[in-house]
């Protein structure tokens, strides 16, 4: 009897390694190491009290640098982006407080949302793009909207004539924009744009572009002092400081970031654009990657596929249905070309052998 | 103009280690370095992925081996008991529920409670112990109750008479019991006595212990199957695995476990043995530590003492109010003896010189 699949946390932190035969397409986790300097920094470290609850004082300066018009006080250090928004959502409550998510949606995101006690709505994509006549419709009652851009699962990145507008209407409107940009350091079609404004808080992460996954370092930037206020407070109380350690390698990986991302770019754009091609080849309609490392295939029963592609091939994708998106399977192609040329080839045999049957 | 200091927040993170003249009888954390082994795990340490969101496997079974009748699979790895009881109150989460704590009790506790949606109940410690008939009284709305044995802040450890008798009522009665031991490996009267029971969780951490608060490493630990599945989505949602590294670090800890006590608990006792003589030196009002390292005199207008305490006498200690103790300061006793007593003497002048002006 095979093991029925409930959800991603059934592959998180197993397998993909190789060594059990599996080709995975399921976590989205760089297999690309860390820069040197980041485990150095690791090694190097001896400290073990408590840190200060709002993040190392060195890294707020550091991201300050980073980013245009920010101070130090307005950063947050957190486990990882999961842990940013949780918090800045529990933050933004109120009662009968909405919340909008476009869809397909990174699947923790409506589980984020009723976690903090706040309804849900959503607006659709087109094609993977933001439709403003969508948004603003869904938007207009709602105390926050999240935008993810480049996207997980989509991969898109939105044209920044819609992010301005974006800006404008969620200004306008007095709405709270969660803007989580933890694919910003991974685009091949331009330069992130970054959304700016008094009600905005930005989320990142050194999880993606520094392959510190399993570290656990991310960020919020909110330029409202009282909510940066309340969010250290209800952290004080939830976690305390993000590991001590992990920020010490996070300081670490800024300071190399610009020579890193250069480095490691390329390698994503040849993997995004063989299995793209790939695909493609196999006949499967597909929005071509424009940053993050994730491709969506439309397929016929999504679910059943992911449990034949997993107990049969071998392979590991992730059911689109988790993402709101219940015609299609999420690949990630974070791992090396042999390996996503191996799985193209399961894939075809599964789409020529079994799926056929359906 | 002096600051003004709104919580335990202010100091967290912040002075005591000497080279700003400060004595810190504030934030609850050892000075004592960890064992060389738990450095070492990090220095050894090469891995950068996600880990499995419940935690390390081999830190499972390790703890299964450390408690009686426990399964692997019924803990949980969390970024210090700070989340794992912000996860279990959130799980425990039903509209109406009710949540009792012990009075004083950890200034975190009720923020806790109410940033998961629940109810405030409370019971007064009589002289830092439990009252059985209070306690039931209390209790018997709620949905479950949080024990802290060893406590912070009072330093009590409760009689094994009272925890038989408190598993026996919150059995019969149906409600879950929260034990929060941290300071389990702390105690200078007795051995611990590990509530037990179907509806019991029990919280720890490798802060104390291990001296590991900044790498933020606990643990839950629920007997109840579905509990332990709800908990594990949800960090799936809000944080992911607990930073890989610092798992690590807790593991080599866990090794050396009996030898580290064995060598730490006389040191921490010696420094109880030279605060409570030197309170009770003062003239001040104090029930003696019977675990952890606080210890709590009983002073006027607790608010304006700390403010004059740090500003005029450069000594940190904490407003009993935080603690539901308006009539107390708190003294963590966490510093080596000569601190101690050189914040003895700084206490003396304060209560010779100023206190007398109240």
């Amino acid at each position: 009897m095979s093991e029925r699949i409930t959800g991603p946390s059934f592959f998180i932190g197993r397998g993909g390694d190789g060594a059990d035969g599996l080709i995975s397409f399921g976590s989205g986790q760089p297999d690309l190491a860390p820069p040197d300097g980041v485990f150095e920094a690791m090694w190097n470290f001896r400290g073990f009290k408590y840190g200060l609850v709002q993040g190392d004082e060195l890294l707020h300066d550091a991201l300050a640098q980073d980013y245009p018009h920010a101070d130090a006080e307005q950063f947050v250090i957190s486990n990882g982006a999961s842990e940013a928004i949780d918090l800045v959502l529990r933050a933004l409550y109120e009662p009968g407080a909405q919340v909008a998510l476009q869809r397909p949606y990174y699947y923790s995101y409506p589980h984020n949302v009723t976690l903090a006690g706040i309804e849900l709505a959503y607006y659709d994509l087109v094609d993977g793009k933001i439709d403003l006549d969508e948004f603003e419709h869904a938007v207009h009652t709602c105390r926050a909207v999240v935008i993810n851009s480049p996207s997980n699962p989509t991969s898109t990145v939105q044209e920044v004539d819609t992010l301005k507008n974006i800006e404008e209407i969620c200004d306008r409107r007095g709405i709270w924009v969660i803007s989580y940009e933890v694919y910003k350091d991974l685009i091949y079609v331009r330069e992130n744009y970054l959304i700016q404004g008094t009600r905005v808080v930005t989320i990142n992460s050194f999880s993606k572009t520094f392959a510190m996954c399993g570290y656990r370092v991310g960020y919020l930037w909110a330029r409202d002092r009282d909510l940066v206020s309340r969010i250290v407070d209800m952290k004080s109380r939830t976690a305390m400081n993000t590991s001590s350690v992990g920020q010490a390698m996070a300081l670490a990986g800024l300071g190399v970031r610009a020579a890193h991302i250069v480095a490691t770019v390329p390698v994503w754009k040849e993997r995004r654009d063989l299995i793209y091609a790939g695909m493609q080849k196999l006949g499967l309609e597909v929005w071509k990657p424009e940053g993050a490392f994730y491709i969506l295939p439309k397929i016929k029963d999504p679910t059943r596929a992911m449990h034949d592609l997993y107990h049969h091939y071998k392979l590991i994708a992730y059911d689109g249905t988790w993402f709101g998106a219940p015609d299609r399977l999420r690949f990630s192609f974070a791992l090396d070309a042999a390996k996503i040329e191996e799985g193209l080839k399961r894939l075809g045999k599964f789409l020529a052998n079994e799926y056929c049957s359906y």
